[in-house]
């Protein structure tokens, strides 16, 4: 099959012949891939700052395929294990350290395959697995975001983020966002978002409270210096629910906020399969379309790649792969 | 009447005459002090750290005394308000902005006023009530501790602390301090804590993960760079509960132990007057004496301040007050 791949450490991926993988055991779909969708976790795989990559190793995390003569989908997140709160040791997500989803066949265990909403394109539900099921459990396992509550969401533009947007609007919330472009801060108001402000500005968080006053839910992946800002933009018993880290550290974090304002914070990754099927009927049921940026076709997966390296995209990038 | 009280602002506190306080109107209690007890919140007020301190005010948060014929306390928390999540912004503590427990009449809203529980003395029925309520509401409340769990508390010695000790230990957990006096560690075992480290030594958190392995919940009061170390020792869907920050900000955090292990950081001050009601079930079911370090007369405070200030004491400091 044709696959992008790792062929040696530290070197490009490339999309050439790879093996077919091999069922060995019952309980497992041999899914025949439709498209594909990029996230940042391929990204940082590629850089080489994902423990335990080992060449050669098929790259991808999101797919929308066939499967027993249905559309089908596939929840990126294997072997949770028991215990909803947390995943078991034998966890993993579905591309590296096993082979994943940018290939003409991908093997994942039957569990983990649901049907594809159905009024969703190709490219839309190849864009929606990963980023749906981070963004349903960080708003509603997590942070059990409520209709009429005021929500604040880092980094419109990516797809988790732009995910979370959609979700709290379809849920009832009054929306806003930050971003490092103006542009897509006026995308995300079409999306419905109230407002937003530009963390390039050294003031945007006094900008932020001056115009939308304190937020009841403040989702995060960036983490970094920026955060104690957020703290200050917390109401009274908000939630804050951090999902990534693409500044590095936090510091500066007052104990005292913390606790006069009887905050809580939760990290959270992923989901379980119930949240992922709980997550696909919340889709259905509003009738959601993932924000697609753009698509390419696999062979163009190298440009494809710049443009999220270059954090050009409003949406998730979607390969076409047959 | 007699109280302990600040006359000028910057200056140290006197005992000395203090105008009987005059009940207002319907819903008041008239409560005859007979001891007292300290808190760092006292002595953050005497170094001028909190805002809004006006002078003539008594000092203090802790009370035991008599009201309508019976031995009460009085939950220093007024004006909580209608939702159990965040205090109103009426709230105070007993004790600055208005006139506190260090007196021989203390005015309090009757919904405040709670008969103490029978099995204690009055001098540590006059140690529970500000501890007793901190404790409650960060390890049931916020923490949800079960039975068959291992919880580290931090800087165990302090009155919440040791509380916390002595709950955590009631709920049938496996308890764990750390601290910056072996004697206390000692002293902490003695209560029934399986063992502890003394944050001093540079390899605490290394030496405490190879004797106890993770932590299903850790209370914290300390904040400061020694929080990021905190984080490592969290098990998997840890919750870790914030009552304090007398290191200061909290650095050095990562965003990826975070969200990866899926941690939950819980901010908890005081509680509600409901928890209260629930917190003194509790010592009252399990038949639980709170630790008194030491015992003054009012005559003596400053002794008892200094014995404070330099983090001597073990347990709560109290003043016999008739």
């Amino acid at each position: 099959m044709k696959a992008i791949f790792l062929k040696e450490r530290g070197k490009p991926p490339v999309l050439a012949q790879y093996a077919d993988p091999k069922p060995s055991g019952a309980g497992q779909a041999l899914v025949k891939v439709l498209a594909c969708s990029l996230n940042h976790r391929d990204l940082w795989i590629l850089k080489g700052k994902y423990p335990g990559v080992k060449p050669p190793v098929v790259l991808g995390s999101d797919l929308v395929g066939m499967w027993n003569g249905k559309r089908v989908v596939v929840q990126p997140g294997i072997n949770w294990g028991p215990n909803p709160e947390v995943q078991s040791k034998n966890y993993h997500i579905l591309g590296v350290p096993h082979d994943g989803a940018f290939a003409d066949l991908v093997l994942v265990p039957s569990s983990n395959v649901f049907e594809a909403p159905s009024h969703l394109t190709d490219e839309e539900a190849a864009a929606l697995p990963l980023a749906g099921i981070t963004a349903y459990r960080v708003l509603f396992t997590k942070c059990a975001i409520k209709s009429g509550e005021r929500i604040l969401i880092t980094g419109a533009g990516g797809g988790v983020a732009l995910t979370c947007v959609q979700f709290a609007l379809a849920a009832g919330l009054e929306v806003w966002v930050t971003s490092g472009s103006d542009e897509k801060i006026e995308k995300a108001k079409k999306l419905g978002a109230s407002g937003g402000v530009n963390y390039r500005n050294q003031d945007w968080s006094e900008a932020l409270a001056r115009t939308a006053d304190k937020f009841d839910v403040i989702i995060d992946s960036a983490g970094g210096d920026g955060f104690q800002r957020l703290l200050s933009l917390a109401a009274p018993a908000a939630r804050i629910g951090i999902y990534g880290g693409g500044m590095g550290v936090i510091n500066g974090v007052s104990p005292q906020i913390l606790f006069w304002k009887q905050l809580k914070i939760f990290g959270s990754t992923m989901g379980t399969n119930a949240e992922f099927e709980d997550m696909l009927r919340f889709v259905s049921e509003h009738k959601l379309n993932p924000v697609v940026d753009s698509v390419w076709n696999k062979e163009d997966f190298e440009k494809a790649f710049d443009r999220m390296e270059n954090a050009e995209q409003f949406g998730k990038i979607v390969l076409r792969w047959v």
